[in-house]
């Protein structure tokens, strides 16, 4: 029994949250396990509060305890950042109960969210109020907002909207002292100090919990078309998003390329959904055009794009969806090359970001050095162009073992990929953060000056080193 | 002679940079007086180095003889950040010599340029290779990139394109230990670990010295159209503001609005700029929306715009300007608001923020109270709505004697203005920064939570308080 280590912390977490909310015992594995299935740890006890005076309280509780805090929304990271370590001293401090959208302000453009505030229910809320909310990822229907600001998360529509954290305007956080900063401001301009706020987000709970976020919305575009093209090389692709970048301006809501065998993989395990013009061309791409005007005007739009493209040669060929249903499909098919992926069998996956010029020469030197390297290797590529992020993932070579080639191969894979990355200026880590399956790596690939000054922050806002340590940087 | 003070440092000084560029002697009033002559400033010496590594070795010179160091650009800030305090111990570290732009990537969007380089001229250099760099202020021909970033400026294009920290993808910096950073990546994500860039960008020159950035590029809209509107409210105005985000979208890059005093005072001062529609109504709204089209498809959604508010009847009348030199002139009218206050003599500048959807509560309740206390007070008001920004200026009564009304009411005018916008969950300094000027008043207006964490970033980062000391927090 755990709870016989801290009976009396464990008491003062029951008397704040009520004992129903204090779980010890049972199966906790939905709290204890990564998504991925990475990594299994084992908790003290999950404390799940309703209000921001409960979180508060718990902190205080565990800081005068010495015990530390593992903060965690949706369990969706694909960094094994929110799940406890396998000591079984942690507490998980769970946000899923503070769900609640706090004020909608239309003439602000804003809303105030909880941190567990599911990312779709926030969408829907804001698509109520005839708004945008544009954050949108795989995850969004068990993803937290809260979630989505720790590790800054990305998605689809970042070209335009930018990361979650651009999408911010002010937070609730409760600091490793158990205090309430109370910043959530609706402003869009504020110069009084420190970026507090954009220090937070992205921190992975390792500074202090956000309880409440408030976020920017948009005007709901009149339209938005979605088309598909086959283009003959990475470097056609970087011509065609810089004419659709002149061509649509902030139109321009998407931007996602796929390689050949990525699309392949859909193709065999989800024939159903007809993948167009793959067997044509090494990459398609996937655009979007978002329009405040028309579909109409939307399409002349993305025609005149299209035939300018085409003229250019750098599109063989290119359809454009002509419904709702046709743009969901596109899209669908793209968001299901990790279905695909997994359906293939065990692979590792990488998120790595590179300046956009750069991407033609990455891809083709690095996947000159893995196949060098390991022969028959399969190379799934595909990702977010539009904003340099690729999600370089490596599939063992076909017919092989699988989990054999993960065991015997990862690491050398790893170390390839990331030292290519490092060469062309590269991140390590683009929208997916670190977590503590890529905290030893940081400390590698991060250069020393930046380490050095994460970890006088982190040594200034967290002292005793309780708010999800070994994430990120270590003390 | 202030120079016998640190012998062996400036000796130092003079070995890194060259004698040149060590200024000791005459007049250095450039240096040490603020652009508003607010206050006068003793060096130490002016340094001026001509590479990051030269930044590096003056911070370590000082640093071995506990000397604080000032960074300044352009000189222009105008809430005293970037001067040096009366005791002639500090050194001033010019960054006007490091101007040059470092490198163009088309493809990536990207600019990468020293802190020294005159906005203006960034401007041009982006607009040369057929791209916009959208920061845009009143001081952009004196003003440097690197003072843009450490007060984070905002201007007059923020609608769009947000403050400088929106515009900024990373950043060379050399740290409290004469370290360098080599932050200056090109990636539109990178999520590994703390938001360093951000903390730089608005500290002021209080946590490092910011040597170089890479800055967003964005395709030159195909034109750019200028509107006037009188509008009855300013409850109108946010009105027309939600009006123009539906109809334009993102063409929507400029929403400036002005008081009947404000505009009243350009008419008596400047009479030759005509301002149009100002007596006819409470407030003129000033609206651009820059068109990746065409001019036809700007004017065409431009006046369906308005139509759409004249008929809603938040807008009594408007003009569209027929040609560049209107639009030219119409800007030219709201950017003078400022002078011809000044020609008005003396007055209280105030930079507030508020949520957009409280401004018209703020101002009527704000002008309130300062009529009741000050008779015949006038409001010299005006701003960036879409931002929520005002500058909320206070004139005193015809006729008095400016300077008595001044050195007599400042303090109690501010009082009444910052304790109104704290009411109102405001902002005290919206896009000015805090500097000399608003530090105390930080320590009044900002919470305490929020000053505490500042405060132990400042310790953990500059722990010997050389940098920049005294301004934003003191330790």
């Amino acid at each position: 029994m755990t709870s016989i280590q801290h009976p009396v912390l464990l008491e003062e977490l029951r008397r704040i949250t009520g004992p129903a909310h204090v779980l010890c015992d049972g199966d906790l594995s939905a709290y204890t396990q990564d998504w991925r299935k990475r990594a299994q740890g084992k908790a003290l006890a999950v404390v799940r509060p309703a209000s921001v005076e409960e979180v508060a309280a718990i902190v205080k509780a565990c800081a005068a305890a010495g015990v530390s805090l593992v903060p965690q929304g949706g369990n969706t990271g694909l960094a094994v950042g929110s799940v406890p370590d396998e000591s079984g001293t942690q507490v998980v401090l769970s946000l899923q109960r503070m769900n609640a959208v706090r004020a909608m302000d239309a003439a602000n453009l804003t809303i105030t969210v909880e941190a567990g505030c599911i990312l779709q229910s926030l969408q829907e809320a804001a698509e109520k109020a005839g708004f945008l909310f544009p954050l949108s990822l795989a995850a969004e229907g068990s993803c937290t907002i809260g979630g989505n600001l720790a590790t800054n998360a990305g998605g689809t529509q970042v070209l335009r909207y930018g990361n979650a954290r651009d999408l911010c305007l002010g937070l609730e956080v409760v600091t490793a002292q158990g205090e309430i900063w109370h910043g959530l401001s609706g402003l869009r301009k504020d110069n009084t100090g420190y970026d507090l706020r954009d220090l937070f987000v992205g921190s992975e709970g390792t500074l202090g919990i956000i309880t409440a976020a408030t976020l920017k919305l948009y005007p709901q575009p009149a339209a938005r078309l979605t088309a598909w093209a086959a283009v003959p090389s990475m470097e056609a692709a970087v011509t065609l998003l810089g004419l659709a970048h002149r061509h649509l301006g902030a139109g321009l809501t998407g931007f996602e390329v796929m390689g050949q065998f990525a699309l392949s993989l859909v193709d065999k395990h989800f024939a159903q959904l007809r993948v167009p013009l793959f067997k044509e061309a090494p990459w398609c791409v996937l655009l979007e055009n978002s329009d405040h005007e028309s579909e109409t005007h939307a399409r002349e739009q993305f025609e005149r794009l299209l035939e300018t493209a085409l003229e250019d040669g750098c599109v063989s060929d290119a359809v454009v969806a002509e419904n709702l249903a046709q743009a969901h499909q596109l899209w669908h098919i793209r968001e299901s090359i990790p279905l695909a992926q997994a359906e293939e069998g065990l692979n590792i996956k990488h998120d790595i970001s590179i300046a956009v010029s750069r991407i033609p020469e990455f891809v083709e030197a690095t996947d000159a050095l893995l196949r060098q390297h390991i022969a028959g290797v399969r190379l799934v590529n595909f990702g977010h162009l539009g904003d340099g992020n690729l999600h370089y993932n490596v599939q063992a070579p076909e017919g092989g073992d699988a989990q054999a080639f993960l065991r015997d191969r990862e690491e050398e894979v790893n170390t390839l990929v990331y030292d290519s990355v490092a060469r062309f200026d590269g991140s390590i880590s683009a929208e997916h953060g670190v977590g503590s399956l890529k905290t030893d790596k940081l400390a590698t690939y991060k250069s020393l000056v930046a380490l050095s000054m994460m970890r006088a922050i982190k040594a200034g806002l967290d002292p005793q080193n309780l708010m999800n340590p070994g994430r990120i940087v270590r003390l």
